[in-house]
């Protein structure tokens, strides 16, 4: 029998649908309301659909935010521009013949469940292409694919006066390039990822930046000690040890950490929440920029009145030419009844995030619409792997269970913790790392599992979609991070990674396997840690 | 008897020497070649004079860059923007009605020793306004205050097939804004500060970035830890300690600092000199953007071909629209006689980098030549103190000792330190703070003067000049520095500075004083760096 599963958008998380129904042997068909793969990460001028600004770089590492059996290239830098990340989208879908499954220009109208569903769980399926011809398909499942960045999120009914505001307003969306600006007055409302890159690219040329929060947030920076990408510095245990900890506890501890570095200037837009309550804001430029008072930190706005904006202190500043609403987007599901999946207030249910409850059959999956404190293109694809092994009747799937996540919107994000969620889901499709085997059969490999950072080819050790080459992928990954800053070669940079190391944790490793036998649980941690410190 | 002063130049140091003129009761008449104050500092395109680019932001903070006796007001950033910093000049020059002293749209022809120099001292000095008439006048003493950015450095005969280069070249003081350079490839070449500002500011539009160095550079940041002014982290007796330890182990605790943070990065940029032996650069977004491979570093250039150029290292780079030469200035005096100042090969010998010392009559100086590692403004204005007292015969002056210091040029730049040589001229003056005596009448102010920071207010304590608001203004430093950071106030802002330290440090600044008449020389070093950590 042919499965053939309707994936719909074609952005990151479309491309790894096609790519996991092919190697499960589905029949992949994706439908692509635009003319080119990429979806978010597309530059382009748009006002129909989520996008991005010009000079947009994405928070997470290369190592990091992979597909898991398909490396980005050594030279290509540790964080890149969304220019390279579609060259890396385009390697991909060439690599592995993704394309010929798209159908671009091609909008899905309506997905609803057949009248036999019960037994079938097929979907009829209506698209429409860009000359206004509708088509109907059928199929055997479905992978949603449309992200959480659909609309635009854009209050203006909590802005009083907004009406009378002469200058220019839009939601970041919109926001491509800051040249028109320069030497006027701009207001950025929000202070998530892109209010806080907005802010930073105006701020270079306008007379003033305020940049508004009514939350505030946690500023985290991509880079970390030693010029290190920070992402590539927390290990699957220091991670698992994290976990262990009361949450207040963990919060104060991350807390602490950013507030070594920038509390001076960031005790007045830290975030009412607790840190891993809230989704922290990526930005390593924006603590100068507040130093250097170019953006000026504003309470939410209380009311507009002309080209004057007053603030909820009484401050008020006058002469805004600008005002840009980084206020996020919401997400929705046009195409489905709210039977299928109801979204209420920005919130949705789902089974670990991917599938609806309420289903008779699990033969629909929501892929990409969880925010995790790390990269998504990883997360995307381990969902994708899990859905069509489910889709295939090959992974034991227990819904309507008490597991239903809740996913919530632009404000409310969920901050799911990385490894743990990864680490669930690749339990069901069965290929997460088997540590203790690892540590015994291939201690090199087993010893940068537990205490390198956790990199998604680890996901292709073993298991359903096992990946030859994920081992030699892992063991290279901190060349592939060198790589690209080595285009200067002095005479004698100093051995940073000595070979040292990997002699001294496999004698650890031994004595850690005899202590795990004989003593008590602390005495690990301890030990553990020192492991963890002595990698870095 | 009436002393006439020439002042050359209504930039920082101009302003200043004004100001210390009246002072002393001479009598200043500034001549300034444009229209208005600020010198270098004043934004403008000209292909005449040196000037800034469009988004510079001052390097030092607020506090160590002031005027001496005229905070910056509390409001303004720690780092200012050139706009804010020609606002705190106007500020200046109205308090102390200095303008009408100026002479503008005025340049010097001419500084030539009268005939009877050697028992007047006086100068012939001709000048041109605008309409190209010629002025001839008699000053007793001259201050020259043109600063070291006077000619820009363009060693194109070091650069083969520059004149087949069929891309735009340019050096950085023709820099002011990046719009014109979007999606297009720039080499900059330098990594001077101006160097890295260009690099990262062209960075955030064009499709890509090289930054070609020869020797490398250090790269210091603006921001240290808890996000405060890294200046503002050094105390007087920090740098005094770090004097007494060998150059080279001063230099490995310096690089190691800089390691810490940015190595992983930055060791394909490391300088090849020391670090004290090489001005650093600071940038505080250079090590992201190379990170993200928008800045990519590369060796010096070995040729140009058509639009393609060729590196040291043998890598070719392929249409290039533009090359900025960051190469920095060279310093000359046009109006003056080599006998009177010799420059050569861009260096000039000068006694305590102020007076030229063949001079028969000490009634010439030249201010604000030296690049002190810290702030030039209260350097300038310390040594305009100094001048002006020996023009009157205040200050003995033994000229044609052996001290006479070598200012060089724009690659070779002495990194003088900071607090040494304002302390040595201050003793000159008789300003230097009275450290004993203030810790027995005022522990409060003589602690904050010890491990505070070294801010030029410290000079204005005694002695000639002395300014009775400079108690004050040491005593709220840091309320200055916080305040431009608070505006969105938080409902309870953890307590910083608590008022607990100035107890305990005055506990301890007894402990230390008994210490110091009973123990050794090292445990005070220990006690004393106790010291200084606790007020961080």
């Amino acid at each position: 029998m042919t499965h053939r599963v309707a994936v719909i958008g074609g952005g990151s998380s479309g491309l790894a649908c096609i790519k996991c129904c092919l190697d499960e042997g589905l029949e992949p068909v994706c439908f692509e309301s635009s003319d080119d793969i990429g979806g978010l990460w597309r530059f382009k001028v748009s006002h129909y659909m989520a996008s991005i600004y010009h000079s947009l770089i994405i928070n997470t590492s290369k190592e990091r935010m992979c597909f898991s059996d398909f490396p980005i290239p050594a030279h290509f830098p540790n964080f890149m521009h969304n220019s390279l990340i579609m060259d890396y989208f385009r390697m991909y879908a060439d690599h592995f013949q993704l394309t010929k499954h798209i159908r671009f220009n091609t909008k899905v109208l309506q997905v609803k469940q057949r009248s036999d569903f019960s037994h079938s769980g097929q979907w009829d399926v209506e698209t429409e292409d860009k000359d206004g011809k509708k088509d109907k398909h059928i199929f055997d499942a479905v992978l949603i694919c449309i992200g959480h960045h659909c609309h635009p999120n854009m209050p203006l009914h909590d802005f009083p006066g907004i009406n009378t505001f002469t200058g220019r307003y839009f939601h970041s969306r919109d926001y491509k390039t800051p040249e028109e600006w320069r030497n006027k007055k701009a207001i950025v409302v929000g202070i998530g990822n892109s209010g806080g890159d907005i802010a930073v690219e105006l701020s270079r040329v306008t007379k003033q930046v305020y940049l508004s929060t009514r939350r505030g947030a946690w500023i985290k920076y991509r880079m970390s000690v030693r010029g290190f990408p920070l992402d590539m510095l927390t290990s699957r245990v220091q991670s698992s040890l994290l976990q262990l900890l009361p949450f207040g506890l963990q919060c104060s501890m991350a807390e602490n950490q950013m507030n070594q570095r920038i509390d001076h200037i960031c005790r007045f837009i830290m975030a009412t929440a607790q840190f891993f309550n809230q989704h922290p804001t990526v930005n390593d430029e924006l603590p100068n920029r507040i130093l250097s008072g170019t953006v000026m930190v504003k309470p939410n706005i209380r009311r507009f009145q002309g080209s004057s904006v007053e603030f909820d202190d009484g401050s008020v500043v006058e002469d805004i030419d600008l005002v840009v609403f980084a206020t996020g987007y919401k997400f929705s599901f046009p195409f489905l009844t709210s039977q299928v999946v109801s979204v209420s207030e920005n919130k949705a249910s789902l089974y670990k995030y991917v599938f609806p409850p309420e289903l008779d059959r699990p033969t629909l999956a929501i892929i990409g619409l969880v925010q995790p404190l790390g990269s998504t293109i990883p997360v995307s694809e381990m969902q994708a792997r899990w859905a069509t092994r489910v889709f295939k009747g090959q992974s034991v799937s227990v819904f309507k269970s008490v597991n239903v996540s809740t996913v919530h919107g632009f404000m409310d994000t969920q901050c799911v913790d990385y490894v743990a969620y990864m680490d669930e889901i690749a339990e069901l499709v069965g290929v997460k790392p088997a540590l203790s085997r690892l540590l015994l059969t291939d201690p090199r490999l087993g010893l940068n599992v537990m205490f390198g950072p956790t990199t998604p080819c680890q996901y292709r050790l073993r298991g359903p979609g096992k990946w030859a080459g994920a081992r030699q992928a892992i063991l290279t990954q901190w060349e592939r991070v060198a790589k690209p800053m080595q285009t200067r070669i002095c005479d004698e940079p100093k051995a940073q990674r000595s070979f040292k190391w990997p002699l001294i944790l496999s004698v650890t490793a031994l004595a850690l396997a005899v202590y795990v036998k004989r003593k008590s649980f602390p005495s690990c941690i301890i030990l553990i840690f020192i492991f963890n410190w002595t990698m870095y």
